[in-house]
């Protein structure tokens, strides 16, 4: 019986890889690069050439493992068809038929950030949890969903795209997935710039965030030094947020909110301004939803492939 | 073997029930008065009572019926565990275990509107689909979400709650469940009105709706007439629905909608305002996403109640 699985998760820069015992202990985790020119063409063949070297290192053989649970940055319906990845150059594909072809190993593909959460729900801050969100808090706003232990894909492999749920018109200018006032827009290392910008053109006090190079980073740390326009910035952030878990607190019912990513460095300070808003608004037995910082880091995603493989062959521990 | 199944739908009124075969045929349907005085402590026995009365007449004893599937107007754990059930006077009560007693026939419990979305989407305008979100839009607004073919019930049983998911502070009156700005403020028959009341006090033109009796009926026939003021209400109340259900598309990503309940009455036209404003900010997968009415009406529950015993069994046809 094999014994081994493979978690990968492909991202922009970097294909992120892991090998774990079916007990759910990772032997060993490394990166290559990703290729993404000429329509990502090589971004497959790479990774069935790094999993080929990794296995003669450990002296595997086919049978020895269970399969490859790859996450793909884009839409990815529930029978794992990748419908699109814009940011490795992916249209269409058939990403687990190419790859189990390559290899010789069976393949299941999920959404990136569905498999990071169950990767939390499994390993990680949502250990226990039958039904959690996690917000990953980077330049863009990616969310994953678990629902009764598995992942929400939906009908079009859009479940979980809480980034680009409908927020507000009044900005003019559109979001990368075409449409106008996604969340994304105002909650994400961009978009607190953006408010930022937004605030500094109305303000009239001097502020250290009148610069040329403002970024997410720097208005955290004017945050944590209390400066006053910082603080009015990251309350606006953390009410677009508070009010969208609100919301989808009233149709998801979470028994967690797990928050990820580099923005989620600014840590507790800001969890707890969100959760301030998130209180005010949530349905009466929702108020009290934790909220968490995730622990997994950039691990969360070769975890969740793992467990997706795990969970597939109904092997390895709950 | 057991041959039969109740379907039983637990309302303000009255208690709605079906008799099923376990091929899905409804045999018969009737329905008895709820009697919610002392704490709603009648119901249980009532429910019982009348089942019992219907087996007589069918000849039927206790293992010829495999279960009695109950919706409750409230929050319901996955578990079947009542939370509470404010409009028949309910708090936390042990539904499953006391009807149990009562008939000795095993019995499962849930949201009535996650049943009535669980019925269509097996016989009725979802059938097929996997993967669904069902509105009532009644006098308060309702949601049902079926994922993977099961209802979502959440952490806390709210799953679903798509009344309370917050919207709008600039009302100041609270919702009945405490918050201020529910969807349902604006979205229900309840929500036209106030709209109503909004717009007429702006307004200035004369308009058949200036009136003390106004209803939703009223606005929504002024609205065929093409009454000025009429329109613009309706397209302010299909602004709320459209948006809220583009952020719902990001979340759950279904397949169909489906509309329900007295209001959905206004048909077509006012699925066309609504589909409007949702392509205009739903995500691009989901922008063709189609929005039909429900089939089953008031028989909604009823049939969800059967699948929930049919599928707790494994039996029965998909």
């Amino acid at each position: 019986m094999a014994k081994y699985v493979f978690g990968i998760d492909v991202g922009g820069t970097t294909v992120k890889c892991g090998l774990f015992s079916q007990n759910g202990r990772l032997e060993e985790k490394w990166e290559i690069h990703t290729r993404i020119g000429n329509e990502g063409e090589k971004i497959l063949p790479d990774i069935a050439d790094t999993i080929q070297k990794k296995m003669e290192k450990f002296d595997l053989k086919k049978e020895d493992v269970a399969g490859l649970g790859v996450g793909i940055p884009g839409d990815v319906k529930a029978n794992g068809e990748v419908m699109a990845a814009v940011n490795i150059h992916w249209g269409r594909k058939d990403v687990a038929g190419e790859l189990q072809k390559l290899t010789g190993i069976p393949v299941k593909t999920a959404k990136d950030a569905n498999l990071a959460a169950l990767g939390e729900s499994w390993k990680g801050a949502g250990k226990g949890a039958e039904h959690l969100v996690m917000i990953t808090l980077g330049t863009g706003l990616g969310g994953g969903i678990i629902i009764d232990g598995k992942m929400l894909a939906g009908g079009h492999g859009a479940g979980g795209e809480i980034g680009h749920a409908y927020t507000d018109s009044r900005i003019n200018q559109a979001c990368n997935c075409g449409n106008i006032g996604c969340l994304e827009q105002f909650v994400s290392a961009t978009g607190l710039v953006n408010l930022a910008r937004e605030e500094l053109a109305a303000g009239e006090e001097s502020t250290g965030l009148d610069r040329e190079d403002l970024s997410a980073k720097i208005i955290f740390d004017a945050y944590k030094e209390k400066d006053a326009a910082a603080v009015r910035i990251v309350k606006k952030f953390s009410m677009y947020l508070g009010n969208a878990l609100a919301f989808i607190s009233c149709i998801l019912d979470p028994e967690i909110i797990i928050f990820g990513g580099g923005v989620s460095k600014a840590g507790e300070a800001l969890l707890k301004e969100i959760s301030e808003i998130y209180r005010e608004h949530a349905y009466k037995v929702c108020k009290d939803t934790p909220f968490v910082l995730a622990k997994l880091g950039n691990d969360a995603g070769i975890y969740g492939g793992a467990k997706l493989i795990l969970d597939s062959m109904g092997i390895g521990e709950k």
